[in-house]
């Protein structure tokens, strides 16, 4: 009865389903604070109070029939404005009210700039370790994925095996950083190398190949490191934000699009991304929760705590044998798996009550991510599970 | 630069565009209270004051990492419940969690359907007049609509020219009662006429064609006409529900898609519907609004105010000379267009300051629409200019 499309979602969904499972079968086992859930990127930081005080204030002020109903499907015209208005102020840019389309989240912007610019048979090249659902979001769309293998040593891009993988049918570039699932934060120098790459190709094909920075992880940064603003250093990119991480508001749904005026095609491009909203069935990003994070636009979680976790984990698993690369970003960990299956790896964990993902969902076999936004509590005891574990592969 | 599907799109679009510039212009000439923009479906009826309510206590009392965080993508399991049950009390169906997914409007439960069953090539079936978007969101998956042509008479599904339409490629059907835009009410023997033609297909064929039932106006019915709930009388059945309307929420994106475990292949149906609301971009219905309308499940806005305005445009504009058919349900009057080009009449009725939409948008030339869902002092102070604008084509 399925689609062929979702024969094949289903078919490559069941390992993290049944991870799902497995967790609410070990919790009914032996009680949810004895399993160390490291398997969703699910903040566990509350949201910034001033997220509640926004939103208790917006209900008891604001007209509701215009708080909940239809706006344009940009999105607020001056929530548009706010948050272009502090983007320009943070990273020397210059937005206007036409430069931000409110979605939902940043799968919503993604999808929403996919729908404007693929056709079926377009590849979108993405570099490993890379979030799986790219790979659908391309499909939505009749599109491929062609994946760049990861550089093991820097967990960064490789350019010139990008450069190599270039063809006609490329209409589209991921770059994720800070990243899900390694924590790599991308460089000024590497996002320029891109640049230099895409740009030449332009000349040499006249054909505009698009950027598409995802960008949900920007404000959790750990060490000082600092994330360069995608858009300036490449102009035909379109910047996925979501507020779910930096104000742990995951299930409300709520980012937007940043699309520069100077982009190849802007002008055709805008319109058509406010109908890719409308009849993707989105319609818009929620009312409500535009203005609240308009009203919360200086405010992001304490950091503090996953940065804490991170520290505990990577001294802790580098001291039991567990080869690392530290994390500049986001919240996750991306440890060399003991053995080369990473699948029998994550299994034998979960005898340890660890539940952990296997870097084949991220397109790097041999590898597992830790999502370390949990309590610092769970981490600590989790470690003597993570000691066993590698033990049993000694 | 636009992919050729949003090509399609946004040259398609520019009709209901230049109307919302246009109205725009109007407003900036004459003042907004003298623009009569009967143009689009956001209802200007107050939500009820027990969703405010309900919102503030929920903000006030529930964990706030829990309250915006992920939750599975079907949505919480006790507001999938708690829906369940009100509509096991209201219709007589046998409902548990498991067969209602919350998703991001009736939008987001049409595109959720349409990409578990649609192939590319396939067709889905409407009947004129119906809601122009159901064309967008096929083509989203490949697939295209079939329309079959209104009854002028009745304004109801002409069954056996359906019948005769049916095709090894039809995969769904899609239903809208109380319609959008002509406000019809379908009766339980037309429902049954529909079941009895598609379960003989499915005996004659082997073929399961499914019915798509979007019902975000079921709420929105006067003169005590009854809406049947679908699935009662069609087993095979996806009913699409928005509390938009109901509750005067459109911008939060709020609905379900209710799915009866008696649905021919539910079971890989169910968890595929649950992965296609994650990979569209959805990933899951708003939390904090899931929320508010599972506390407000005996509550609907107040639609007096929407048959007055019913009740004074049906009198008013069949006095005028206007041929109508009086709607049963929602807040849309669909009347003949005095001169065959409707376009051409809605173009004059602009000098009269009146925003309504052709019927070639809803798939039937030759008529238009007025969204009545405004201020009563709007459609009074209207009235001269629908008496001009059929004068001047006496």
């Amino acid at each position: 009865m399925l689609s062929r499309s979702m024969k094949e979602v289903v078919a490559n969904s069941s390992a993290i389903r049944a991870m799902f499972e497995e967790g609410k079968r070990l919790a009914g086992l032996f009680g949810a604070e004895n399993v160390y859930d490291y398997s969703l990127g699910n903040p566990n930081v509350d949201p910034p109070e001033e997220i509640r005080t926004a939103a208790l204030r917006i209900l008891a002020e604001e007209n509701p029939v215009h708080l909940h109903g239809y706006m344009v499907n940009a999105g607020y015209p001056d929530v548009r404005a706010k948050i272009a208005g502090k983007l320009n102020e943070r990273h020397g840019v210059s937005f206007s009210e036409n430069n931000i389309l409110m979605t939902v989240g940043a799968a919503g912007a993604i999808n929403v700039a996919f729908k404007t610019i693929l056709d079926p048979g377009d590849e979108v090249v993405v570099f490993a370790p890379f979030f799986g659902e790219y790979r659908w979001y391309a499909k939505n769309f009749g599109a491929d994925i062609k994946i760049i293998p990861m550089d093991k040593e820097s967990f960064q891009p490789d350019v010139a095996a990008f450069e190599g993988a270039l063809s006609n049918r490329v209409k589209a570039v991921v770059i994720n950083s800070p990243n899900n699932p390694c924590g790599a934060v991308y460089p000024e120098e590497t996002i320029r190398a891109l640049a230099d790459v895409l740009n030449g190709w332009r000349v040499k094909t006249g054909r505009t190949v698009y950027l598409v920075s995802d960008e949900p992880y920007r404000e959790i940064v750990y060490d000082g490191a600092s994330v360069p603003y995608v858009t300036k250093l490449y102009k035909n990119t379109f910047v996925a934000y979501s507020y779910s991480k930096s104000l742990s508001l995951p299930g409300e749904r709520i980012g937007y699009l940043a699309v520069p005026s100077e982009m190849d095609g802007y002008e055709e491009i805008w319109p058509a991304l406010t109908n890719a909203n409308r009849i993707l069935g989105y319609v818009n990003s929620p009312s409500m929760f535009q203005r609240v994070v308009a009203a919360c636009a200086d405010v992001t979680v304490d950091v503090s705590v996953y940065g804490e976790n991170r520290d505990v984990l990577c001294a802790s698993l580098t001291g039991m044998g567990y080869e690392l690369i530290k994390p500049k970003g986001a919240f996750y960990l991306f440890p060399k798996s003991p053995v080369e299956d990473d699948a029998a790896f994550c299994d034998t964990a979960k005898k340890f009550r660890l539940l952990i993902v296997p870097g084949r969902a991220f397109g790097a076999p041999g590898y597992f991510r830790i999502a370390y936004c949990v309590k610092k509590e769970t981490v600590m005891n989790s470690l003597n599970g993570f000691e066993e574990a590698i033990k049993a592969f000694a």
